[in-house]
């Protein structure tokens, strides 16, 4: 069975990524969402090992030193990370998973997993952006300003990363992750080394 | 205006890849199909600079000593290349080529251009493959027979290539080229290094 794909989608806040990833479990039924680890108590709705693995703050830091997760960060109170057992299981069943996450964690998921398919989505241009995180009216106008000094910092990532798409439109973009995901798979240096072998298989 | 890309695509005799690349052209109306150099005579409707750029031995090897071809090879008593100008200038003006070409000519092409994306198209398996050569009848039993052997070497020659296809069915060996094609468009080693002055410039 071939290995599935980390796919790991970062972009300045108001860019789109929620919808895009949402649209993408839509239209890509193998795809799934890497299920992170976290410190913060779950909420009434939410169940562990589905929306989060929640644990203790003793175990997630023991984690960290037994460097159990792909990336970790402590935001304000509450650490996050992304546990490397369960991306590596979920990897070697052939499952994709994908993975919104910071400039940050991102970087730090390229360093342990060279494999991970690093994605960066832009707004097509700073004016847009800004119109976006003002159309949604969940920031007040210092935070909107906080986001948009910090975009800087985003794009001084851009370099680590695979792919660039410019967000236009959700239905295009969606295209284009399908289209980086086949063609991802199809790659000479993710598939097994004895080409020949596998049509002499095949007779 | 975003540099063309050099599409190269190898594989067996037999595999399909005139059938593949014809499809293409009708799928994808920016890519090119690259025009060689050659030295055999012009058949009667067979126009120069279109078909071929047709020149004399004494031209071809002045150019090969030029180092004006990304490749060259001499079969029977002709010689073939594909000039480095000529593909320069059409990358340069936006323009995708496709090139259909053996592993030998590849290698050369990956060595001199390293942006090239290389594609390796395979047979199911070597019985289709025997099927399919049979079925055209185009070659002699024995010609078949030192095709046959020949994969040996074109198969070593995969770890040199981008992409490993399998092509099975034409339609869907077509969308796997066109995502290619979608994907390395996108790709950050592809584009300019200044991803926010972009999306600046765009305000």
């Amino acid at each position: 069975m071939p290995r599935g794909l980390l796919i790991v989608v970062s972009g300045p806040s108001g860019v789109g990524k929620n919808t895009i990833i949402s649209n993408l479990f839509t239209c890509l039924s193998d795809l799934k969402y890497s299920v992170s680890a976290t410190t913060r108590e779950p909420r009434p709705n939410e169940i562990d090992g589905q929306n989060y693995f929640f644990l203790t703050e003793a175990e997630f830091t023991k984690r960290i030193a037994d460097n159990a997760f792909l990336e970790w960060a402590k935001v304000y109170q509450h650490y996050y990370g992304t546990p490397r057992s369960y991306v590596e299981k979920m990897l070697s069943n052939g499952v994709d998973l994908a993975l919104d996450i910071d400039v940050q964690g991102a970087a730090q998921i390229k360093k342990a997993l060279p494999e991970a398919i690093l994605i960066f989505l832009s707004p097509p241009s700073l004016c847009e952006l800004k119109q976006r995180l003002i159309g949604r009216k969940t920031e007040l106008e210092s935070e909107i300003e906080l986001r948009l000094q910090y975009i800087e910092t985003e794009f001084q990532a851009v370099p680590l990363y695979d792919y660039f798409i410019i967000n236009r439109e959700i239905d295009l973009t969606c295209r284009q992750i399908e289209c980086i995901i086949q063609a991802e798979r199809i790659k000479v240096s993710r598939q097994e080394t004895n080409f020949l072998a596998k049509i002499l298989r095949a007779e």
